[in-house]
């Protein structure tokens, strides 16, 4: 694909709410800004390829950082992220050649695209994880080995911070986490900087052009009243776990993260039941206390209605709902990806189960 | 005075630890950093009068961040400091001209001179508060209007954060804390950055001198086997507020602060007590519930057999001291300075009570 028009927008915000596995922040809000700034603008979201990227230019990974619970409710001033690059290119005295999209999942798909829109810039078609994953240090850009530093923050006040030197990725997170926690609990975050040829050797591919093919079929099926779950798992060679009513949510907001649980108890019989453990996605399901699927493979619970997925900041007791697996992208899955996320490194003591297949 | 040399650092600590209230770090670490520093590049801190900077050169106050209990046992790496500025001059692509203290009390008065020497700049004989206070917002400079950005934290593994844009002050405190916290409890901060015009216009001028008189008097008193802190207390147009034995101490190192309180008895009747509050400087001395002291006035214990300031880190039960209460300069009792360091800022429903005179 070559840009995001309003003809796109809505198609987008459903498959990245789906790859958002429970995180990345509300769609709903997101598009509405994305549909307002392309109006304003009077112009599209200009979509580069990673392949096309010059290898001596500048680009940058950019998102929201913040539980779901926060940010769903402490709206934004609307130009955190285009604040936090241009403060980027100040300090660089450099010009960012494109926007990339730190994680595909939930709002965070289309936050950066509004930034892209604001700066004048276009944004990659691809991103860092393939999903949502709750801490910064999970990209695919840190897990092979792009610099975390210089990164920068940016609040709905105009405050700003430049993390110039920093030790290691985990350190940024621990860095960044404090200070989105003290900013109110949610901020903008653009990291890591890094040239065409590092982003070509990093990046996962297509995942723009993904969420939009899964949004599509989502809306197709709703036009046909077909129960979109299954189709939807297909084409993401993967399957539909569980069918049932959510019947107990544990949820709170600690350490600047929206962690806890869900139960599910399936329709016909309530003594079937599946556990899903998140920390702003989801992360491990379980049935009879055995894994089902485990993290980096993508949790989602979607809508029996309408296939729209349901962030961990909307889980309430009630919701009819079926939970896709869907299998990693194939860069989550090596063993140096999976060292940071996989079910240890959340402090699961499981080894990762893959899902046959992969997602892309 | 143009110039600390070895002969002067042993007096200058002195000082500097009676100036700090409590607070401001360690004396005795960083005196040991300085004659160091001084033995290693064989060459003194070259010392400037701030009517003797440019208007129009850069000067920048630094000095360390975090709780003395922290501080005194989280050792440094020893060129935090000179790490920050150095990341402040890559940010401003300028030279900075002079080190400015950013407070006299305490450490403080010391690590900035260690830094110049480190940068090969001097520091200005002065201070923006003429004592030590917890609080970054809590100086001449702040209090004046001297913006707060940019400001650079830096800690002692190399991570350094540029704030590049911040609202006020007070949120410049906030998130330099909590990045403090996360940073381990203590780090470099480099704050503000001014103009030599700005510079003149809110610093407190000759408190490096002043520090080396007081230390000067101590030790003259030693070596005459006098109790100094009547001497001192006269020196800076104070006096002795009470003598006694500490027999009780709280204190906590909460949100990044030492915060407490403690007891002291008369000697002859174990009845006659003072209680002084703190935060990381003793804030509110108290006999019989009433107020006999209040910052900004300096309240100091010092040991009653050395005349040696006793920081809060170090208040045990036992210790015979004295209490030194020393008005504060003129620049902090201002109406403007008062509402940012009198006792309501503190939290606490009491008014200024001025001690007569002025410290310089």
């Amino acid at each position: 694909m070559n840009r995001v028009t309003l003809n796109d927008t809505h198609a987008i915000a459903i498959g990245a709410g789906i790859l958002g596995t429970g995180g990345g922040g509300s769609t709903y809000l997101n598009r509405l800004r994305l549909d307002n700034e392309i109006r304003k603008q009077g112009r599209n979201v200009d979509v580069v390829q990673a392949d096309d990227v010059p290898d001596d230019a500048l680009v940058c990974a950019v998102g929201g950082m913040g539980a779901p619970t926060v940010s769903n409710e402490k709206l934004q001033a609307g130009d955190e992220i285009a604040t936090a690059v241009r403060a980027l290119e100040a300090h660089l005295r450099r010009q960012i050649y494109a926007i990339v999209i730190g994680e595909i999942g939930g709002g965070n798909a289309l936050g950066p695209m509004v930034a892209a829109l604001q700066l004048g810039l276009p944004v990659v078609d691809g991103d860092g994880m393939g999903r949502a994953f709750p801490e910064l240090d999970m990209d695919t850009f840190m897990i092979c080995g792009v610099s975390p530093a210089p990164f920068v923050l940016a609040d709905s006040h105009g405050n700003v911070s430049a993390f110039t030197r920093i030790r290691s990725a985990k350190q940024a997170e621990e860095f960044a986490r404090r200070l989105t926690i003290e900013m109110g609990g949610s901020a903008a975050l653009v990291m890591p900087v890094m040239t065409g040829a590092e982003l070509k050797a990093t990046i996962i591919r297509d995942t723009v052009g993904l969420a939009k093919r899964i949004g599509e079929t989502v809306l197709d099926c709703r036009a046909r009243s077909v129960e979109p779950a299954e189709t939807v798992a297909a084409l993401c060679n993967g399957r539909v776990l569980f069918s049932g009513k959510i019947v107990d949510v544990e949820r709170r907001t600690v350490a600047g993260f929206a962690r806890g649980k869900l139960i599910i108890s399936a329709f016909d019989n309530f003594d079937q039941q599946l556990r899903i453990d998140f920390q702003n996605e989801n992360l491990i399901a379980r049935r009879n206390g055995r894994a089902l699927c485990t993290v980096p493979d993508l949790i989602t619970l979607v809508s029996l209605d309408d296939g729209e997925a349901i962030g961990t900041e909307s889980l309430r007791y009630g919701l009819r709902v079926a939970v896709l697996a869907l299998p990693a992208p194939k860069e989550l899955k090596t063993p140096e990806a999976l060292a940071v996320v996989g079910p240890r490194a959340f402090g699961y003591d499981l080894e990762f189960l893959p899902l046959a297949g992969d997602l892309l």
